[in-house]
């Protein structure tokens, strides 16, 4: 990646760096912390910031030595401090605690709590003017306008933490901003790539919880399945990336080596590739703008043998167009549209919709939006929640209709 | 590609360039060529050089409105002035003529005069301390030290134009050269990848002419069959990055659609890919630091489907194995190494010694040269010479040997 502006490593270089994780104990979270354990001498743990799994965040922080744990439970208080008994980490709980760990200087915040739980948590960090590394979808999928401004205005930078995006900021030049044509991001397919429409229509929720390359929790294995999950990502690029919504595009490859790639005007295609681990991307997002070794299996092109390409099928899957079409609607619709996807999602995992339900009802929420006059800009986070809303209450209306 | 000490797109920046082009009625030529008459506005021709095909030249010259054109052979100046009449373009003559158009002031000098021929012209130019474009393989794999150094002494700028150290110039991040794990060269595997050992024996001039995807002379068709094409550009990838030998890898890729790639110690690997086709490459450096459109078929790897990889047996093809000891080895032995091969090439042509007996008999001299003492370090071009011409010379001496 071209940064101009930080010659000779930028500001971190050489020093060791102020870490702080939001969302310690989930995913995201433990690779971060895995990551960090085979770099000790790089990083000083500030606060790790977790939800009702205390004995897990007692045990990172631990072995971390961060200054401070962090349930959001206000409840857990007394069963985190007994944990972290004669550790020397300071035990917090609560939201208020929560936002004050967010704000203690760091000098780079993994922003990994996940769903819209995650956006005030990730601002309060971006006040201090510090560096983002993103994993949390939320913030741009559904506040996409008000956040980017919020981290401008307090001059954050954000660092992408999922694997697509970290390789498409990899490969994507700033200086030659003007000469890209295309960020293509990379879909695994999920388990139905090869499913016909008809089959499509008898998905179980069994079925659907299979996915063949990452271990996701069951709301983003679903949003695979529908490939929802592409969709949501190509709204992330465009917030993250300058390029206009005709720039964004997506192609099954369902080896999942291929992490995304950038087209420039020139005919080069530039790619990031590797095993699918985590750690590689936040690694990436934790050194930058130098990189450090991460504990993840080197790729062996020639043993993998071969990398395979398909066209996303549009009737199959239109959650990909959908999402594009957001897009370009611009304003609230987006927000509108991942609130309703959720509320599907979970439609669909109670069994009570079908698996193209899933689309279906979040593509008529916003056509009941659009009608309604709800697809306007959105310049605070409270219209952020309004849309939000909008789209829940609406989704869990319409989803009767759907019923199986 | 990182290149902090060149803001806003460096010196050149909406400019207009200067162009030479060495080697222009070449197939590097012409491609570049083609590439400027695309962007007129970017470029002013200065001086055109080509060899015997003045029709060619002369028609160039007119129609990209050279300043002068230049063929090296002296007894051609008047066939040249003749078709050159009236149209304002200057025709010149001879080798000092040829080193007189290389020393014009220029922004960017495209070396592509093929072989040993093309040492001194990119020398000459690159005394004016401008950019130069090496299509040119000789110039490093024969005189790498001798050629790098002058090259830093002049203060001028060396860019790639092969398709393979392109690709991995532009993933190559300066910034990051510490965290570089290897470079890997993808190699086409020739006409014989999928050939026996016992099937390579009774390989004929005829059938190793045939390569799949670029279109090039002899020479360089042949080194592709036996890959000492591949052995020769991790010579030169070797002098035009910070690595050292052990770094170097290649893996086969049949398609062609992966031009290079760059691993780092995070997992990551970087690659550059496109449809096969030069002017990508020529363009890429035409407008380095920045970008500019190139008249090539955009790549869409749904419609091409996959891409294979294979490791590279060494039995079939030592020649890589052969180009890596040789940088071990230091000195003259890449020079001495490419003159034998040469030889050996043409004896190969010619039928006279088998498609195995290429590498054996390369490594022979390499043998040979070792036990004279003749692998020392060269500091000058006259070492050059030597080197090259002891390694001509042993194997002439050697192919009576070897031949049927």
């Amino acid at each position: 990646m071209s940064l101009v502006e930080l010659t000779n490593g930028g500001p971190l270089a050489g020093k060791v760096r102020k870490l702080t994780i939001l969302g310690a104990t989930g995913s995201i979270g433990c690779s971060t912390l895995d990551v960090v354990a085979h770099q000790p001498d790089r990083f000083e743990v500030v606060a790790l910031v977790g939800n009702r799994n205390v004995e897990l965040l007692a045990e990172q922080a631990i072995n971390c030595r961060a200054k401070v744990a962090v349930t959001a439970d206000a409840g857990l208080y007394d069963a985190l401090k007994e944990k972290l008994a004669g550790s020397g980490v300071e035990a917090a709980a609560g939201m208020g605690a929560v936002m004050e760990a967010a704000r203690r200087p760091a000098d780079i915040v993994v922003a990994a709590i996940v769903g819209a739980a995650g956006l005030k948590p990730t601002l309060a960090a971006a006040e201090q003017g510090t560096t983002i590394a993103l994993a949390n979808k939320e913030c741009l999928v559904c506040a996409g306008e008000v956040f980017n401004s919020a981290m401008r205005k307090y001059g954050a930078q954000l660092l992408p933490v999922d694997s697509e995006h970290s390789a498409v900021f990899q490969v994507f030049e700033q200086k030659q901003r003007d000469q890209v044509d295309q960020i293509i991001l990379t879909a695994s397919g999920g388990p139905f790539r090869s499913a016909t429409y008809e089959q499509l229509k008898e998905v179980t929720p069994e079925q659907a919880l299979k996915h063949p390359n990452w271990d996701m929790g069951p709301k983003i294995t679903i949003d695979s399945a529908t490939l929802m999950n592409k969709g949501l990502e190509l709204i992330e690029a465009y917030h993250l990336f300058p390029v206009e919504p005709g720039q964004l595009d997506a192609v099954i490859h369902p080896q999942s080596i291929v992490h995304s790639m950038v087209s420039y005007c020139d005919g080069s295609v530039l790619a990031q590739l590797g095993v699918p681990d985590m750690r590689t991307p936040i690694a990436y997002a934790l050194a930058w703008p130098s990189r450090m070794p991460a504990p993840v299996e080197r790729l062996d092109l020639a043993k993998i043998g071969q990398l395979t390409f398909e066209p996303i099928d549009s009737d199959k899957f239109p959650s990909v167009g959908l999402c594009l079409g957001c897009l370009e609607t611009g304003g609230s619709a987006t927000a509108v549209m991942n609130a309703s996807n959720e509320v599907a999602v979970a439609e669909f995992l109670s069994d009570r919709i079908g698996f193209l339900g899933i689309t279906e009802l979040t593509r008529e929420v916003l056509n009941e939006a659009d009608a309604a006059g709800m697809l306007g800009n959105m310049t605070s986070l409270d219209e952020v929640s309004d849309a939000d809303e909008f789209g829940r209450r609406k989704a869990g209306e319409l989803a009767q209709r759907l019923q199986k």
